[in-house]
């Protein structure tokens, strides 16, 4: 297949860089440095107690790049829309645009660049870290959930499935890819959002009873929307696993606080944000995510 | 008139000393030092560029104290009911229990001490400052405006009015009394609530869009309860004055946000909190409020 993969960051790197090995890969970033330490000294990813090195083709620009079977968006999706538009090059009649980014309802951006049965949506199990340019660590290595919008009709998925598999990941196929990606993302919307809000550790949610009364508000919300999607959904089962995340984690910092502490833009357009979307098209009341969200936005516009 | 004031704050000692230039008035405070001071030297108020000295009777115990007028209630909200419940002896047959507090909804507490006919209820325009011991500042002098639940059948709030206007207040009887106190609610629990939990001062509500959003849709909230209350509410005149509050006092700094700050308990139960008990009476929804009223609660839980 060839392949291009946008966002060298950890995860990026590490699709960009296993996928080159039975594939035609091009992975984009707009570090200069990094692209030029790849092209020098290849992308090295510390696995398995070693460090292998693989050989994508790293660029800044993918001018000249055309046609390309699959995109694959590894940017902070605050940056989605301007990585594609700036790559439009790149999609062809055949191309398909794969996300696997954080939170949901990607596919809406997605739509504006291919028509929906060219988005492939999903989630990873796997997770990495930047070590230096051009070097990162491949931790936890699980499934990459993938599904479409509509029918498989020409068998793309099996065929993105077997490359990807020859380069040692774990694809599997959903028919009901939004049913698991919202199971991901009832943690996501009332976790790390009342984390993010309250700027505490994750323990914190299952120990005070009124940021417990925040969370379950917001779980609430957020399965409502769901089944009103057509989802199911086992509302005390999803609280528990909440909880227990809680409990389990007492130190655990979510991303939204993590960016809303250091000052940085947040994602959670495409967390507690979907949820309000989805719930715009469904009929559903959410206005507790509406004000999470309007918080979010206004926690960063603050002077630090 | 016989009148006990519970509480020698800055309110509390501004009503206590001058009600006792023509009542008499007993002051109450749990702080020893404070009502020794006042028994020795008199209580100082600084009013009109100069120092007035008044002389109610300060006590720490209302022990023999009985069958008083008229008890002010002059402590912290979230004290209300430790004070009432310490003083049941002050109350007899005849006893009426006036709140000037800030926030809303305080009659469901006096209730639970007098009957409802005994309950006045009202706000204060005057304020001042504590400088020390038994010795306060009183600044801008307005109108204390009272009202009743109930009719008022035996002409008590003339007397009122004649025992505090001939100590040089202004009181203002209300027919109805819980249009003024909510139309000064609709700025605390928009403006005070959202720059409390964002811990910002009260020019960024207007200055940043998404605490902007985040109160309109209290002051929203607020209206359509105050309306099923059978208040009259011009939506848009409240949300534009709250907007002029904003700009006139960018550097302003609310009391929810400054009892936060300092890591105290707030009164967010008497001011949001008030719209959500009220709105469950009217079978209003108020879910912005309940969010507000819980996080004001989990910030106040957190380790500073």
């Amino acid at each position: 297949m060839k392949i291009v993969v946008i966002g060298a960051g950890a995860m990026g790197s590490i699709y960009g860089g296993r996928l080159s090995a039975n594939n035609e890969v091009y992975l984009v970033d707009t570090n200069q440095a990094v692209v030029d330490k790849i092209n020098g000294e290849g992308l090295k990813i510390d696995e398995n107690n070693t460090t292998n090195v693989y050989h994508p083709t790293a660029v800044t620009s993918t001018d000249g790049i055309t046609d390309v079977d699959l995109v694959i968006l590894f940017v902070k999706a605050i940056f989605s829309r301007a990585a594609l538009a700036g790559n439009r090059n790149l999609i062809g009649p055949k191309t398909r645009l794969l996300t696997l980014q954080n939170g949901a309802g990607h596919e809406d951006l997605l739509k504006e660049f291919v028509p929906g049965e060219h988005v492939v949506i999903g989630t990873t199990e796997d997770n990495g870290a930047v070590l230096e340019p051009g070097h990162v660590r491949r931790g936890g290595v699980g499934r990459t959930n993938v599904g479409l919008l509509t029918e498989d009709t020409d068998g793309f998925l099996p065929a993105l499935k077997e490359a990807f598999d020859s380069c040692g990941f774990q694809v599997k196929i959903h028919e009901n890819i939004q049913q698991l990606i919202w199971d991901k993302l009832f943690t996501n919307v009332s976790l790390s959002a009342v984390t993010g809000v309250l700027q505490v550790d994750m323990g914190y949610i299952a120990a005070n009873e009124y940021a417990w009364a925040m969370t379950v508000r917001l779980i609430h919300e957020a399965v409502c929307t769901a089944r009103a999607m057509g989802l199911s959904c086992d509302e005390e089962a999803i609280t528990e696993k909440v909880r227990r995340t809680s409990l389990d984690n007492p130190n655990g910092c979510t991303s939204i606080r993590a960016d809303l502490r250091a000052g940085r833009r947040t994602e959670v357009d495409t967390i507690s944000g979907a949820v309000v979307r989805a719930a715009a098209k469904c009929g559903v009341a959410v206005p507790a995510h509406e004000f999470v969200v309007n918080m979010v936005h206004a926690m960063e516009g603050r002077e630090q």
